[in-house]
């Protein structure tokens, strides 16, 4: 395995050069956060993925996890790295300083999650669930139970973890059977048993605080009637230290394809002590405030994925002298990047790389201003951005993070199917991101069937004036994407109006249509990069590329999606 | 992991009603084939893959090989499998009669390679390869050791594998060294260590007869130096018995990404007694003829996956209820074939298994006549169009294979991560196929810089005008490949040109021209069968939907490759 060399310069043109981060987060209030700190943040942020996160991940992925008498254990060395984690307090980076956070800006957090999926994905998914947990209780929980749970939560001794699906209940939660019956000291006995559990149950933490769906007994049927509670692993004793085990245990754990050394588990709750999130049956919304900074975590694990492919990718095809340029005649062995398809590989991987993480730190700081801006205008605006990118950003980043892994691991050949060359397992790891979260064809239903059609069409109207005003007309860079970015919007009307005729329409353009827009919004951010003053020659190189090569992909989605339903419908379901 | 199911009525369809195989087979002399025969044989061997090969897939996978005092060990099961396959007279289905093969055509010895690539991909290798081995020895030994070694590997009781690959030397084989030193019997000492060799040792036969690369000591420096040598594991006997063992050995077993319960060894040749095939020096062409057999092997390993792929994710799609139809009110749950983006990721499955199949049959039919038609004309248009379609074959039905298995394993949701269903092991196992027998990459390059080329853009010229009179102009189905059609010929021609000027430009262009080649090809096999009277109406529905929502692909990657090598070549060596 390469090793991983956090992109940290590349991160700080971002917040710097690219979208003036400071400037973006100053309106906002509380402290200021100079760029020298966000660098000193990062820096410190990439050692650690650097030093400690990266050297146990293909161990971690050897060795695995392992079920032992209702225990988990975590492959060697998770748990001195978790140790390490906490103690530098990177679990609270972001979180609010009255439960004993940082309050640093999420766009660190992003970066950091971006970094901890290179280095480690496994490893990063335990934090980024115990984050998940933290903004669902800061959001839906009572004083009493913030002030109980948050602060060893912010701290990360205590972790999270999110059960929803059931057996028979995958994207089709309205049909959980999970049941919680009230106690009389206002708690809840849940009992159910829930599937594909990450971090269910693991040695990392000495508690773990379950986010679970169920319902009540007077519940009305389907999705209407889902409650979220919380179940913790082991009930808080007195003066914030552990009581008795509370009664859920994990059952087994998945053997996977790869994010081995995160354990998925089976969790058993039988009469589990719980306490309601939120208000009675309202338990699908609540759980949908944590599910949005989920999905953008996963997109950017997609992300991370793709920077450390094509690290590993890079430095494989300098070395490997086995090419002779198209044309050149005699002379020794010259490295491989003599030859276009390499290139094509290799800069297919790093567009998305850069793109992926400006645009991401865009979304990041839109979420800033979403929870804080002083206007309540500048609020609503920027939460609809956050809505309108949150399925694009999880669906397309990690189908681009799937995809960059399998372009890097063609580029070693024979060496990149050995599994002591790392670069399969990348691609192993980053399969569950196109699957965990909502499949990414939720995403586009999502993006297609919910967020196009609010508002008439806010969304996207304000999306797309807003890359017309930020790029120059006549760039050679912003030209294609605005030319592209006229069809998507041409599609985008379009779509709108079948859809309202035949539903079926939605699904039948979803995934099309998401990727569409997602090429779009990736060149835009390219365009912004190579039109920054001083930018690297590599950004001016990455966008020609990317508008050459890649972003003709729209003209064909757009053919595709506007052939529409009937194409897919016309099988009769007997001859599948 | 779902049954596997042989398609031997599809297969049948493309062998009778598309092909008519007989008929073609007529003229080129031999015993008569009925259709009845082939049907039997494709359904006998259909059997043993879902009876035998199939049931120790996912055993084969977990427990993998293992390397111990230089014996390598394969799964359990493999073993008695391998037997059952020799004693049922497999091995010699379409070798000649002489060498104790039944000569049947090599179309079924294609279809049966499908099924067994879709019931366990890694217990398909091993008699391909010595498939590959038979017909480089046919070609190019002398009778002695045709006489020798022929009737054992026909029989399948000795086994055969390739030795090319070294470890500074993968697909530039100019960078060989491999010695081979001549003795004074007029065989050669073979010394040289060789990285990547599939099945190069094992436990299913008493003898492996390795065809090894070297260079005798005279050679002239690069490719025109290297040499082809017969290097037998076991010298043979008196009396086509065992002989002393040669001093050939594993040095190690790779752990891979998947492919695992095929041995992939790095072999040590210390001296090992050796026979040149074929002429001194003129190693790469010999290696080469076998190499195309292979290479169509390879492409139909996608094929087989493609089918696999489909079989699992259709049935479970058909038994999860977890849907309910866009706009569809109340009721129970319903398949989740009621979501378009299912059946698009279905139908895009099958419409490749399904047109794959027909091409590649087509083409064994073209093989069969370059080998024996009577005309030399019509010999010489048949090799012409298996060297052309050689290099599609293998590199577009490998990476249409793999998508195929990716988008299978969505339909399954969280369940096609996890191993037990089986769908993440077709994953892995396809991916290989993308990178061995000359990664995908190479085969572009193969098709656009050798093939499309030779005598002036013959072949692509006779490959088109095929497909032109084979469509009636006016059908609903063939209008938009002969659109198509149109655009990759003037896609051609810009090419060529342009590649005169700049050679650059044919490595740029080459794997996007593979992937518009392949997709016209693709749809012409579509428009045919959906033409032929009687069809199923599944056939229809498939060509359309693929003019529909797949071949417009085609319109991006003109636009891409048109493009050309600049954006590629721009970025800095340094600047990777």
């Amino acid at each position: 395995m390469p090793a991983y060399a956090a992109p940290v310069d590349d991160m700080m043109f971002v917040l710097r050069d690219l979208l003036d981060a400071p400037g973006v987060l100053a309106p906002l209030g509380g402290e200021e956060v100079p760029l020298s700190l966000m660098a000193e943040v990062l820096g410190e942020a990439g050692r650690f993925c650097e030093k400690v996160a990266q050297p146990i991940n293909r161990s971690g992925d050897e060795e695995g996890c392992v079920l032992e008498n209702g225990v988990v254990r975590t492959p060697a060395g998770f748990r001195e790295a978790y140790a390490a984690f906490v103690d530098a307090g990177w679990p609270g980076l972001a979180h609010a300083p009255e439960h004993g956070g940082q309050g640093l800006p999420r766009v660190l957090q992003l970066l950091f999650d971006e970094m901890l999926s290179s280095a480690n994905f496994s490893f990063g998914l335990f934090p980024g669930l115990t984050r998940g947990a933290i903004e669902a209780i800061e959001r839906h929980a009572d004083d009493g139970l913030k002030h109980l749970y948050l602060p060893p939560m912010v701290e990360g001794r205590w972790m999270g973890a999110m059960a929803l699906t059931e057996a028979q209940a995958g994207t089709d939660l309205g049909l959980l059977r999970s049941k919680a019956e009230p106690l009389e000291d206002g708690g809840y006995a849940i009992t159910g048993s829930k599937i594909f559990i990450s971090a269910g149950e693991h040695d990392l933490a000495e508690n773990i605080i379950h986010l679970v769906l169920a319902r009540l007994p007077d519940a009305p049927p389907g999705v209407k009637g889902i409650s979220l509670f919380l179940v913790p692993k082991v009930l808080p004793g007195e003066g914030g230290g552990l009581g008795p085990r509370n009664a859920l245990s994990a059952g087994s754990i998945e053997h996977k394809m790869g994010l081995k050394a995160s354990p998925t588990c089976v969790m058993n709750y039988d009469g589990a002590k719980g306490w309601l999130l939120g208000a009675p049956h309202q338990g699908l919304r609540a759980m949908f405030t944590m599910m949005n900074a989920e999905r953008l975590f996963v997109g950017v694990q997609g992300l991370g994925i793709a920077e450390a492919a094509y690290q590993g990718a890079s430095a494989y095809a300098r070395d490997r002298l086995q090419g002779r340029a198209p044309g050149a005649g005699g002379g020794g062995p010259q490295s491989i990047l003599v030859h276009p398809d390499v290139r094509k590989m290799l800069l297919t991987v790093r567009a998305f790389a850069e793109s992926g993480r400006a645009l991401a730190a865009w979304t990041a700081l839109q979420m800033e201003q979403a929870a804080r801006h002083p206007d309540p205008a500048a609020r609503a605006r920027a939460e609809g951005m956050v809505a309108l990118l949150t399925p694009v950003i999880k669906a397309a980043f990690s189908d681009l993070g799937f995809e960059a892994a399998v372009q890097a691991q063609q580029v070693l050949g024979g060496h990149g199917y050995v599994r002591e060359w790392g670069m399969e397992q990348l691609v192993r790891d980053a399969r569950i991101a196109q699957i965990y979260e909502g499949t990414n064809g939720v995403q586009a239903m999502d993006l297609v069937g919910r967020k196009l059609a609010q508002e008439d069409g806010a969304l996207p109207r304000a999306f797309f004036a807003l890359i017309r005003d930020s790029l120059a007309p006549d760039s050679e860079f912003a030209i294609p994407v605005l030319r592209a970015l006229d069809r998507l919007e041409a599609a985008t009307a379009g779509l709108l109006d079948r859809a309202a005729a035949d539903p079926a329409e939605t699904g039948a353009a979803a995934t099309d249509y998401l990727r569409f827009f997602a090429l779009v919004a990736l060149g835009w951010m390219l365009a912004r990069m190579a039109a920054v003053p001083g930018a690297p020659e590599s950004k001016l190189v990455l966008s020609r590329f990317f508008n050459a090569r890649v972003l003709p992909q729209a003209v064909a989605l757009e053919l595709a999606l506007q052939a529409g339903a009937t194409p897919l419908m016309a099988m009769d379901e007997g001859a599948f």
